[in-house]
């Protein structure tokens, strides 16, 4: 029974990454406001940002002169502890800006805190360590 | 005695934390060795280290024209989960090289998952977000 469980949490997490990737490229915010606690805080280097700050920030980048976002992830690691869970993945992001100037490649990797809330795995922290890939 | 399992535990890597910096600050590059997994995991923007190209660094930094290293922790979260536990923490490094030059502050946020083996606690994964900080 433990296993099972075990490989459905880790089943349920994947799902959200693929989720959230989905929507990141069709610049669906609700969707991704809805795979995060409240509480959520998000790390990047030299700055943090709050569930608000995330907000503001993808529903200026989904707008309409947006930039295409296209994304990939290799999950390298999920460690399932009771509800809470922490994962390492790898990931990567190309931005292409609209009308033709040149896209702009960032790679690296992510951890990632997540907690399981009324039977449903949200991301609760997330230190994002992606750089810019050099041409 | 669960409640003083947890205090003791969260005891137990704060002293890991100050003994970390204690270290670093005398350059004493074993002391830190010993608070970390053989199969730690160490990621910086665009950038992995694994504990032995860590201590390559680390023993290069430490050498004879070494700069001084000085650095403050702030541990803003603590939560154990048995025998795992996950630490986000502000953290301020001043590095001043030798003869005179400038010296150089870097300031962010670390997230951190420890575990706890043959009864002490180690540092396994480490996410430092560390930037710049402009003069």
């Amino acid at each position: 029974m433990s296993g099972t469980t075990v490989q459905n949490d880790e089943r349920e997490i994947r799902d959200l990454v693929s989720t959230w990737i989905a929507a990141t490229k069709t610049g669906d915010v609700d969707t991704i406001l809805s795979l995060m606690t409240d509480d959520a805080i998000f790390l990047l280097p030299g700055q943090v940002m709050r569930k608000d700050d995330f907000a503001a920030a993808a529903r200026a980048q989904s707008s309409h002169e947006s930039p295409q976002i296209d994304g990939s992830s290799d999950i390298e690691e999920i460690k399932i502890l009771g509800e809470w869970a922490f994962m390492r993945t790898k990931l990567r992001v190309v931005v292409t800006p609209p009308a033709g100037a040149p896209s702009i490649e960032r790679a690296g990797h992510t951890l990632t805190i997540l907690q399981k809330r009324n039977g449903k795995w949200l991301l609760a922290h997330d230190a994002n360590l992606l750089a810019a890939v050099p041409k």
